[in-house]
């Protein structure tokens, strides 16, 4: 039976006892940026609780008192993700402890319940604007799904030559840009580019006619690699700390104009949005279930042998509140895991707060494809919206919303939302390009 | 005639009083990070000569005393850049009055001079060790040498196919990876990467037998701009510091397999090797020269009418002492300007400290490739070193150093070095095999 919380959590909220995501939040009322921890419609404020001794009980040796104070005052998770997870295991039982109604941890918080001041501890959710959680320095995108690689190859390339011939040896990826990353509520404004369209002999600068998003899951980076030296696979999960929702927008016009022969580059990089809190690998552990056989047998480096497993997460998108796709996180044919080791195959070294995407989550089914493109299918189908309009590709002012989470009723260990509204392309791109004619003089 | 410098500065000394680069250093003797000027054999500390009243002299609206001291006394030029250009010019001309022997700046350097203490503000170039120069948040690679991406092409598609569509009508980039950006003199491992030789069927985890080199220059970002809002092209040259060597290692076999359909990823993830010295705009200045016409005419956006020009940067390649290429940066189709515009025209933002760096710059004569695998033409040719051996791609122990300057002997604006030296395939990538072979349990 579910543990109750010493504030009352509805059934539905992502945020139960069990789950315990840690983000980066700011009052309304106040610009400096703190560590929480979400439960329920409530937000635990870290830096004053270790303050207060929330983690005084907890074992000197792996996290200390002193420690929590210094990596719970910071403005970004990166310290404490450092630590490594035997802290994080500490902190999460701590925490845990503390939260439990009927539990003893951290007398204080109590004492505040009782006499009404419990708002030194905990503020609610709503009277808080969500951050970053973390300096990314790097931002990696996969191309970890089957279905999806099959989807787009064979709208590319045709039936039965769907995937590229490295695709199952190897977690295909490019590097992203770390510059636009955004948190959920952020507006994303309708991207001009250059582009071909489909009638015409000459590229035009305009605004992309295709935007689409893209249904994602990242997990950020716990620790440094050392330069030259791949991770082994059996090291893979300790560089592991906890997920994030991810869209990453993409203008498939401009993509399908730019991307021969060093793959997307502006089609991506005007923005790319995370859910702000972070779920951490130690909540989802009870969700861990057997992953994608996969065949061809990979290269030894890449093998899990009896340790490959993934984790049941559900995944919808939701545009304009209309459920437009469901999905999992489990239909992944690259784990983590494996996209660690690869990533550092060939000596690349990993950061503390890099992001790892997986790519588009596509399920088998149409109906859990993970992208416009594939769910209205290059533009040959429609998508039926709630309101009884209809979608291929993004309109201004729609309202993107990603959503996951594991587990059920009364224990969920979800992300709460990723969302991003679309703003039209702006006049300043006319009076760029109008101002660009001037400079160049009288010829145009 | 060039103006003399208050240290003897030998005639071909890439740092003459015309030049002022400026770079961060730490002493041997010590592990504080400071930022420095190159005057010949010689380092300006200018943490110490901002607090001795260097540029007390300075407009302080421009760039104050006050200024001086906190931008001066940072472990990396960001937050120099970030004060513009104004500011550069202003520091530039009291360095410049400063050093020079004639000049009456700075009296303290004059009479420290004088009485034997002029190691207060300058130290040995040999009694220091280089660090890179600038925080890097975003790695940017293009691809703007028509030779390089036309000899590519050649190989890779066969005459008469060369250029992509997209190639003339945008400057075509990717994503680079920042974590292994590493300063001239550090030894690069030799990958092992996932490739898939000519002869076989199917893929191998080993050491990349194809390790190249290229040769780029890249440019450090002053600015930041904003998210969603593209730069106009006759704005751009405000977001433009200066420039660096850089080289940027690439494994051939790894990268032939893994790049469809995404681009580049662990071929050239592992290390990008730059110098240390940035050679400002303002110095290279005096040595602008007409670009090449582009043809056909680009789009407006990205058309800079009578201000279009480049600079004329002769480039080397030294393959363990022997120039194996001679080329200039004035070949590259595409402008700085125009990459940043580009850059930023789907509303990617820039931040100070990001590098764009060129891609291969080939000249149109073989002996003023690149690249090795243009040097070697996809290995059909040998490359013939000065001690009789021959090369093809590279070997372990090698020595790579790129150079650059511009100008004539007693004013050269050179880069200094950019160097690194192939380190063999460590017996820690068979260890990791190993491991992960043995996590596998006894199936393999």
């Amino acid at each position: 039976m579910a543990r109750e919380a010493i504030v009352d959590v509805e059934g539905e909220s992502d945020f139960s006892l069990e789950n315990l995501p840690y983000g980066v939040f700011r009052l309304r009322s106040d610009a400096r940026a703190q560590i929480g921890v979400a439960i329920g419609a409530y937000v635990l404020k870290l830096a004053a609780c270790a303050e207060g001794g929330l983690f005084d009980e907890c074992h000197a040796e792996v996290f200390s008192a002193a420690a929590a104070r210094r990596v719970f005052g910071q403005p970004t998770l990166n310290a404490f993700m450092e630590l490594g997870r035997p802290a994080w295991t500490e902190a999460r039982r701590a925490i845990q402890t503390a939260l439990d109604k009927h539990g003893s941890g951290f007398a204080l918080l109590r004492e505040a319940f009782a006499s009404g001041e419990a708002n030194r501890f905990l503020c609610r959710a709503e009277d808080v604007v969500m951050l970053l959680p973390v300096h990314i320095g790097d931002y990696t995108d996969f191309y970890a799904s089957l279905q999806h690689a099959s989807n787009l190859g064979a709208m590319m390339r045709g039936p039965g030559n769907e995937l590229m011939p490295n695709w199952r040896h190897l977690p295909v990826a490019y590097h992203g840009r770390a510059s636009s990353i955004v948190v959920s509520g952020t507006d994303v404004r309708r991207p001009r580019g250059q582009l071909r369209p489909d009638e015409a002999d000459e590229p035009v600068y305009a605004p992309s006619r295709l935007l689409d998003l893209e249904l994602e899951v990242g997990v950020l980076i716990a620790r440094d690699s050392k330069r030259g030296e791949p991770v082994p696979i059996g090291q893979a999960r300790d560089y592991l700390f906890g997920l994030v929702l991810v869209n990453d927008w993409s203008a498939r016009d401009v993509q399908k104009w730019e991307y021969q022969p060093l793959g997307p580059f502006n089609a991506k990089n005007f923005a790319t949005t995370l859910s702000p809190w972070v779920v951490t690998l130690e909540a989802l552990e009870p969700h861990r279930v057997a992953a994608p056989a996969q065949q061809p047998p990979v290269l030894s480096y890449l093998d899990e042998g009896e340790q490959r497993s993934t984790l049941d997460i559900a995944l919808r998108v939701l545009l304009n509140d209309t459920v437009v796709s469901r999905t999992n996180f489990r239909y992944l044919y690259w784990t983590l895991e494996q996209m660690v080791v690869h990533h550092t195959s060939t000596g690349c070294n990993l950061r503390c707060g890099d992001l790892l995407a997986s790519g588009t989550i596509s399920g088998p089914e149409p109906s859990s494809y993970g992208s416009l493109i594939e769910l209205c299918w290059r533009g040959t189908r429609d998508i039926v919206l709630d309101d009884g309009s209809t979608r291929k590709f993004l309109l201004d002012g729609d309202a993107v919303s990603l959503r996951g989470r594991a587990g059920a009723r009364g224990r969920y260990v979800g992300f709460g939302r990723c969302d991003g509204r679309i703003l039209p392309a702006t006049e300043e791109g006319v009076a760029a390009a109008a101002a660009a004619a001037a400079a160049a003089g009288s010829k145009s």
